[in-house]
């Protein structure tokens, strides 16, 4: 058989990190290359308590098919803790309970996109989302990036110069992959440069808990006062990932119309883990858990930017992150990081090159990506070392 | 503000059923309108001691991120037990666990159908899955059935006519929502056409183990020499449909494509739950389960077709389906199904119109859908002695 796959298949390779995600199923393989949080931050116990009762108490209910917007109870203390605890969300907001945050992403791309359409997101930018919106056939434009996140001028210009923008995708709190966070004052600017050019703004959130030095910045769609912010948030760093839950705040209208696209995509998410997260918000202490989870990463951070700053080359660039899983190492001129995380893969360490988060990724990138939050400090220390010979012999053949 | 959608939500109206079923809310109404199974047939028990013994071994993988095409030993488990029990599946097919059977005919249209292909199915079919495929902007063309399916003269008629048809999508055994079954002959014409006019079969088949009468007939894949069929199943009907598990069967080419459209859908389904499945069926016999449902459901099914033979007008037309959760009634001439299940809807019984079940939903459907798995034998007996008095009524006010 010849198969004749849609069009949109075309756009989507598997991606480069699934790739090297593959190398690191060798149990001797040192991986930076995840995503993924500490099987510690995981709440198992409180979560057994909880569904032992439900199973006694309520499963004809957690069973049974549920509402496509979500169990009701969830998605009212979710609302409510953004709302009273980060001011993000309006009496014109609505929320829906979606598999994990990615389907928050996809659920906004498939009401908002056509195919054609234009969508602006930071450069680099998580690959899960871009391949989302290229899943619907979108012009990606990748906006350049400083140390304080999205450049508000480059912003400015695309916004000005590239047609049919329908969309900014942004991950303004420890972004992924670059671990930078864009300040207040980049925020005010986005919103009124998404008013001024009349463009929706869908700001996924799904670290900014997870904060172990300097101070906190609003969410985006805490200033939003027009409807324009779509917000992506997720229990997957906070609780667990493997459960797939998350959500998106929107206005009402928009909401309305993500409940009728989910429906076609899964009906509703896994009921049983919505009412066991709505008991854990109910019985324990969320604020309390998320600061223990602060504790252990803030702890694999240092460790991992001391390691760093012993063994990597100074001419190689890495801005500290204040929260988040990810930290972001640029080579020196004239490296490249596909070839630095091939090479250091034969060494048994694995990161994630920057190309594969680039808009448009047939370019190159000078970057690769870390993850401290699922590796131990020993591994953290021994792997760094080798990233750095592996970089000092690298560097050393570039500039020769 | 004045959002600007996607041209694809045009298509999607927020269904008929979602409407009849707010009145269901209203504990005092008998509802037919569901498609939900008995809450007595959850094995809530085995997966409470199941999910301990997980969140005690095993919590920091079931709730990690796992992989995209799902927990290996369930999709193994699940491959074999098609093979062996059922002849589904060759050493050229793989499986990909999907979140719920609703995600596997998502993902077929993901992977196959671009905007303006046709797609010809059963009329009347499951609304769920049309409106998977109208979100891709297909052209769903509907094929007139008789009382043993899909007619195949008249689908040859459309293979012949109609344009770019890129697929056939088929409820082959207690389809939904009329509960009929395709004889094995008819099958195999099915698959010859197919391979004919080079199309693809996509065979959702959720409800054939669900079978209290008459004789078992072969899933359509199990004819397939040629890799043209995706099988969609689900452990909705025999499992519970809360924890929204199913998955598809397709030769590996397609579940390739498969994987990489779901990772931008929601990365990966519930995989505790996965696991909970997973360890069912190593620990426990899902087909003894299976029996025990189908007694229940026998036995519902008996009641309704008994009151139905006492108290509804014998020009009603109702055929009695071997298994599955649905049966369908057709009016007299000149009734609507529309305006009978809204009068019915008056007197607290809800049942869902034909109409809804329609590829072109701005035709009329004499038919209604009833729904047995879910309400009480006293609940069919009162419910159905209420739509008998409404039906006659309503086929006097008609033929006067």
């Amino acid at each position: 058989m010849n198969y004749q796959f849609s069009d949109r298949m075309a756009a989507l390779k598997p991606s480069a990190i699934r790739e090297i995600l593959k190398v690191t199923q060798d149990p001797s393989v040192i991986s930076f290359a995840a995503g993924n949080p500490s099987p510690d931050s995981f709440p198992a116990r409180e979560m057994e308590t909880i569904a032992r009762e439900l199973f006694l108490t309520h499963a004809a209910q957690a069973l049974q098919y549920g509402m496509t917007e979500g169990y009701t109870p969830l998605r009212e203390q979710t609302a409510q803790r953004l709302r009273t605890k980060y001011h993000v969300g309006t009496e014109n907001d609505d929320l829906i309970i979606t598999s994990g945050g990615q389907q928050a992403l996809d659920l906004t791309a498939k009401v908002f996109l056509n195919e054609g359409d234009a969508l602006i997101c930071e450069d680099p930018s998580f690959v899960g989302a871009l391949n989302a919106f290229r899943s619907y056939q979108v012009k990606l434009v990748g906006c350049p990036m400083d140390e304080y996140g999205m450049r508000m001028d480059a912003l400015e210009e695309l916004l000005k110069t590239v047609p049919n923008v329908k969309l900014i995708y942004t991950i303004p709190t420890f972004q992924n992959p670059t671990g930078r966070t864009m300040p207040a004052s980049r925020r005010q600017q986005m919103l009124d440069l998404a008013a001024r050019y009349d463009v929706m703004i869908l700001e996924d959130n799904p670290y900014f808990e997870l904060r172990y030095s300097g101070d906190y910045v609003a969410p985006i769609k805490s200033m939003d006062t027009q409807g324009r912010v779509i917000y992506a948030g997720s229990y997957s760093k906070v609780l667990a990932p493997g459960i797939r839950m998350g959500y998106a705040l929107a206005p009402r209208e928009v909401i309305a119309k993500m409940v009728v696209a989910k429906q076609t995509s899964d009906v509703h998410s896994n009921l049983f883990f919505q009412m066991v997260i709505s008991e854990y918000l109910e019985q324990y202490d969320l604020d309390a858990h998320i600061a223990s989870v602060c504790e252990i990463y803030r702890r694999k951070r240092d460790v991992m930017l001391a390691e760093i700053a012993r063994q990597f080359d100074p001419r190689a660039t890495v801005v500290a992150p204040e929260g988040g899983l990810f930290l972001w190492v640029e080579l020196p001129e004239g490296c490249d990081g596909f070839t630095f995380c091939a090479r250091a893969g034969e060494r048994k360490v694995a990161a994630v090159p920057g190309v594969s988060f680039l808009a448009d990724d047939s370019l190159r990138s000078s970057g690769f990506r870390l993850n401290f939050s699922l590796p131990s400090e020993e591994q953290i220390k021994t792997g760094i070392g080798i990233l750095g010979a592996v970089m000092k012999d690298y560097i050393k053949e570039v500039q020769k």
